[in-house]
């Protein structure tokens, strides 16, 4: 637990491993009986193919198909309906027409099956009268506590060869191994498991959750944590539908086994094309990236990157740092994979003299002995197995990666054996546990794995694909590292003053922005460092609060209504006497009376003129589904344009703010540029844990801006300028 | 002609096509005879397998071995040497040891021998005494006026029907067609052309140009725009060794017919790997990005983008938009296409009604049949033809990408055989020629291609790679339509004497930075848009300044060897009375008095207070094998920090420069953000266009740098505010 605690009483500690979760998942992974209702000998029914599959994959428990006009099928006893099966069944799986499901559902009851895969589709996906269907089943579902995978979707396999269960529709099955998916399209997760068998990547289990109304990529996250047979779990996502408790949950997870997702929907077209897929929420892209980064999951950017993660993270260990080797038989690809490292922040270190004249006494002459280490178009099978064992154990490198391009086709089996037996050897005698990543481009062999002992090495058809693969792994790594971060939670803060000021002003004038005098009081409350100075309702007021803060000062127009005040004459810089702020004030005044609108004005702020620091803004809007989005930047053109802004969840921990300060490309900015001294970035990370609070604790709150904030050098703290926030019921 | 006439005279202007280059490279692509030097019956060595290539090729000339020691070899009549041929010989195939390659050049010279191609390596790549041979060698068929590729090299294929030469030693033969390959590394070329034959990539011809000491790419290009049988350029490089007629001639040949480089050495690690295996220069990446850019060459990430862009291009027309439909089976691989298309910037439109129910006629009821159109797991042949033609002849769409997902190895054929019969009956019925992209997820069927009559249909094994070669496609489209840019060479600049100026400079005080003056003088020359105000060497010359231009003014100590005048109080800004620029003057004196330096103060200089505009910046730095290099951006951390700033090579034509404008990733503030007035962006590019022109004719300007530059509103120009200019010989 030690891992976890947090002196702030913060409330995204995952919470603790939910074994009642587990336990209720146990029939779909783990059944003794598995009844097909549907099951036919018609061979273009999706029913046969169920059956088809359970047998073909030589499941472990007893099949038991369910038809009411057959007493046999494919070689086994048919039942006319769940109810006439004599004995227990631990798993339904269901393939009837869309308007037979709640019958079947209510007969799962009655013989207290608890878990059913329902593949059946005709549900919300289609919409009209599929989306009061499947509201129906949740309903029945719920009150019968049954546990349900589906509807519309294409089943679940579990690997295991104690089980050896295919309950999908494909008679293809991949390879056993430590791997788990789940996927939120059928089509998607069937490319995956097919391609799994090209690629040797061993499953431990797969599921199809179609439109998941119980349960969920969630639950199953909680499921693998606790499987023994799962080290990596891989999610195709096309919803988030509780990205809080998905955070929790996978933030927990994620400590233990790497979580690699691919989210569809990145894009507004994309999002469009999965709405009308799975009548889901449209999410928000950015939400998604900041939920990803705060718990530690892995993005894949395609599908293609979501493959040869899965095939890298699986089967070696993360690289203890960034220096890589690069063995090849051909300079040109050799270069191309240095490029890709370059590009991913890794280093191509040279060789030590020791490890050159290793490989010097077995290398043709011209081979290239610094790395990348080049041994020649034809290298023998002998020369490829000593400069793998070579270069694996060199103790400069971190990581080993080898291009090879085949020159004939008969070459192919001696050179894969000579990289087998060298990484071999490098284990055996070093114990090396080293990565090492294969780029086999060698046509008419193109599908060839590599397997040492137990170990699959992954194996990519291009030159810069381990670089990417390495870089993510380290990412991870660092992360995994890393205690999750408190959510301090600042008994300091007046959170009742602040939830008081916002209900009166929704109680008093309704949805919109806070007056300035609110506002000030509300940051006030939550221990914001405002800038000096304050409300003046009149302008001898204001030559006071000039006075008491020293000039020269600035003068704002104070309104909650006008929110563009520079152009309208609102703002008036550099006042460097009494009678130039007398005269701002009388100046705005007479504006706004020209224009007939002196009722809006609330009084003028009058701020000292803060010189040094930098400008940077903090902002927050809350995404529906998502909920209080942070946002830090530099404020201006940075933001606005250039697009350099970073956004987190709330609620943010420590290391969220830290990272939200450090990641901007302006940060160097911040850190001392040209001279200048660094500015107070544990003050600015603090304004973000402030405000995270803020946000979580009043709902109301659905716009807030402080910008510019001027941060201030070491030390010093920061300055919030101007400030605006919005309210809503 | 017209299309490139220039009324500038600009000397960019590509030089009509080399038909003595084309000329003399006709032998190596249709010999009639071609000799085998090194012939050889030992299937080890490579001259063995030279000759196997040849005739398992069916070469249909005469293939003639060379071998001291046969008189038959592999069922041809072999001579003991080239003198000793009785006809006339084309073609040298030279695979003999390295000490023993002058004496046959000797040779192909005695027996006026036109081309040689060398395959032998151990020349430059070894260093050493290879270095030294390679000279040889160089001169040697200098003298002898004998065409040479290689050495080093892999060799050469011609794929014409009417001549089928494989002059390399691979017997992998690609498919005839119509894309071109040159290649810097062997393995590289032969990872390609081996991927060519699994792609159904056609190939017109292939060169592996290894250490290229007389044929080059380049020569290639203009053979290429030559060929009747080449409609795409593929280019693998390493180095680019003469950047300006690299630039001159794939400009011209880019009119024509598309160039695709995959260019190695894009960072550090890389160059310096590509460093050691081909002896050659590392190349500025920055340079070479601009490079392309100028000369529409399109740049390949990586070897599987270099594949996707020649399989997308050689086979398709260019889309004429951006609106993309999308055909999938599969919902969550339809979704993952669609993000794609976003990301690069297509549009994924809805479909008319028209279109829609036209699809609902033959479609199963859960098809989604808005784009993407799902047609669901299991549709038939005939709904996978109807749904493509009807979507490829859609008025709304320009191009169509197709996404299958297998769900049984049995169902491909027919699926297959529907895409392609759909293809064929759009093309036939409509005559659309919109090009068509597919994506084949189907395990065991992967390496299936798709031929429409005459036409390959590009395959893909993910569903975001379409997206990425439309967007490439319909970018080099753009480029293609506009005519090459003219240079404008500003007559009315003074050349001459900006010339003198840095003569001068250079006499009296050797390399360094110009003084004030000089600097002032040498932009007056060329026109440069220099801020008002002077030097001045009195206070009371900076007094009369300050009164001629008008108050407030900056006062700025002027001198060419304190670089950062602000640290040491240089800079004085804002001075609105004669006194304080008294003041001004007197008080730097006084410190650098103080500081025992005053002999550094050339004056100062006294410039108004410019408001209003935006700051940018214009530099030059001379890369060593690029020339000079001019960048564009904001100034400040706009360029130092975010590293937003743009380069091209000079000389830049007028494109160039307003495409350097328009493509900083600030380019919004530019065209007038949050109310202000757009700036002139010509007055800029004009600002380009004479400095371009000034570091091309005055070599010995190494460095330049204007900064900043204040940009106007549209119609007031630019003034150049701070500048410094660094001449070395």
């Amino acid at each position: 637990m030690s891992e976890y605690t947090n002196p702030f009483g913060m409330d995204v500690v995952p919470p603790p491993p939910d074994r009642s979760t587990t336990r209720s998942l146990k029939p779909f992974f783990c059944p003794r009986s598995v009844a097909v209702i549907g099951a036919s000998r018609n061979n273009t029914h999706i029913g046969y193919r169920l059956l088809k599959s359970l047998q073909g994959s030589r499941f472990t428990g007893t099949i038991i198909p369910v038809n009411p006009q057959a007493t046999e099928i494919a070689g086994l006893s048919a039942f006319p309906s769940l109810r006439a099966i004599p004995g227990p069944v631990d798993l339904a799986l269901i393939a009837v027409p869309p308007n037979a499901v709640l019958a079947v559902i209510d007969d799962c009851a009655a013989k207290h099956i608890p878990a059913a895969i329902l593949i059946t589709a005709g549900f919300a996906e289609t919409g009209g009268s599929g989306t009061s269907l499947e509201q129906e089943l949740r309903e029945k579902v719920r009150q019968h506590g049954i546990r349900l995978i589906g509807p519309n979707c294409f089943g679940l396999m579990n690997l295991d060869p104690a089980v050896r269960l295919n309950a999908t529709y494909t008679p293809a099955i991949p390879p056993a191994g430590r791997v788990a998916i789940a996927s939120e399209s059928g089509g998607l997760g069937l490319a995956v498991v097919t391609a799994a068998r090209r690629l040797n990547l061993g499953l431990s289990s797969f599921v199809s959750v179609g439109n998941h109304i119980d349960v969920s990529v969630i639950d199953l996250l909680e499921y693998w944590e606790q499987d023994e047979s799962t080290d990596v779990i891989l999610l195709y996502l096309e919803t988030i539908v509780d990205p809080r408790r998905f955070r929790q949950i996978a933030e927990r997870v994620g400590k233990k086994k790497p979580i690699i997702a691919l989210k569809a929907g990145r894009t507004s077209a994309g999002q469009s094309a999965a709405g009308s897929h799975t009548a889901a929420l449209a999410t928000n892209d950015t939400a998604v990236d900041a939920l990803f980064t705060q718990c530690g999951v892995i993005r894949a950017n395609g599908l293609d990157d979501f493959l040869a993660l899965a095939t890298g993270l699986s089967s070696q260990s993360m690289p203890q740092g960034r220096r890589i080797g690069i063995l090849t038989n051909s300079g040109g690809p050799g270069v191309l994979c240095a490029d890709s490292c370059a590009a991913e922040g890794l280093t191509v270190p040279g060789l030590s003299n020791l490890t050159q004249s290793a490989l010097a006494s077995f290398l043709p002459p011209a081979a290239a002995l610094n790395n990348p280490v080049d041994v020649i178009g034809f290298a023998t099978e002998d020369q490829h197995a000593r400069a793998v064992e070579t270069m694996l154990t060199a103790d400069t490198l971190d990581a080993l990666i080898i291009v090879h391009v085949s020159v004939r086709a008969e070459d192919n089996p001696p050179v894969a054996a000579g990289i087998v037996r060298g990484i071999r050897a490098a284990r055996r005698t070093s114990g090396t546990q080293k990565p090492v990543y294969l780029c086999w481009m060698a046509e008419g062999d193109l599908d060839r794995t590599f397997t040492v002992d137990e170990e699959t090495i992954p194996t990519y058809p291009h030159p810069e694909i381990p670089a990417r693969i390495i870089n993510r792994a380290i990412t991870y790594a660092a992360w995994r590292r890393q205690p999750i971060g408190p959510v301090p939670r600042y008994p300091d803060a007046d959170l009742e003053n602040a939830k008081a000021i916002c209900a009166k002003a929704l109680s008093s004038r309704g949805p919109g922005w806070l007056t300035t005098q609110e506002t000030r009081a509300l940051l006030s409350a939550m221990k914001l460092p405002l800038a000096q100075g304050g409300l003046a309702t009149t302008a001898e007021d204001a030559v006071r609060t000039a006075r008491e803060i020293g000039f020269p000062v600035a003068v704002k127009l104070a309104s909650h209504t006008i929110l563009h005040k520079t152009e309208i004459g609102g703002v008036r810089l550099n006042l460097t006497g009494e009678q130039a702020v007398r005269d701002a004030f009388e100046s705005i005044k007479a504006r706004l009376a020209q224009d007939n609108t002196l009722d809006v004005m609330e009084g003028v702020l009058v701020q000292p003129m803060i010189s040094g620091g930098v400008e940077v803004m903090v902002g927050m809007t809350r995404d529906p589904l998502f909920g209080p989005l942070l946002a830090f930047g530099l404020g201006g053109i940075h933001v606005e344009i250039l697009g350099d802004v970073q956004f987190r969840i709330a609620p943010l921990t420590d290391r969220d703010a830290a990272q939200m300060v450090r990641e901007i490309k302006g940060h160097r900015l911040l850190q001392g540029y040209r001279g200048k001294p660094a500015v107070d970035i544990g003050a600015i990370a603090e304004v973000l844990l402030r405000l995270s609070r803020l946000v979580e604790e009043i709902p109301e709150i659905i716009e807030l801006d402080l910008n510019p904030i001027f941060a201030l050098p070491e030390g010093q703290g920061c300055r919030i300028v101007d400030a605006r926030i919005r309210v809503a019921r």
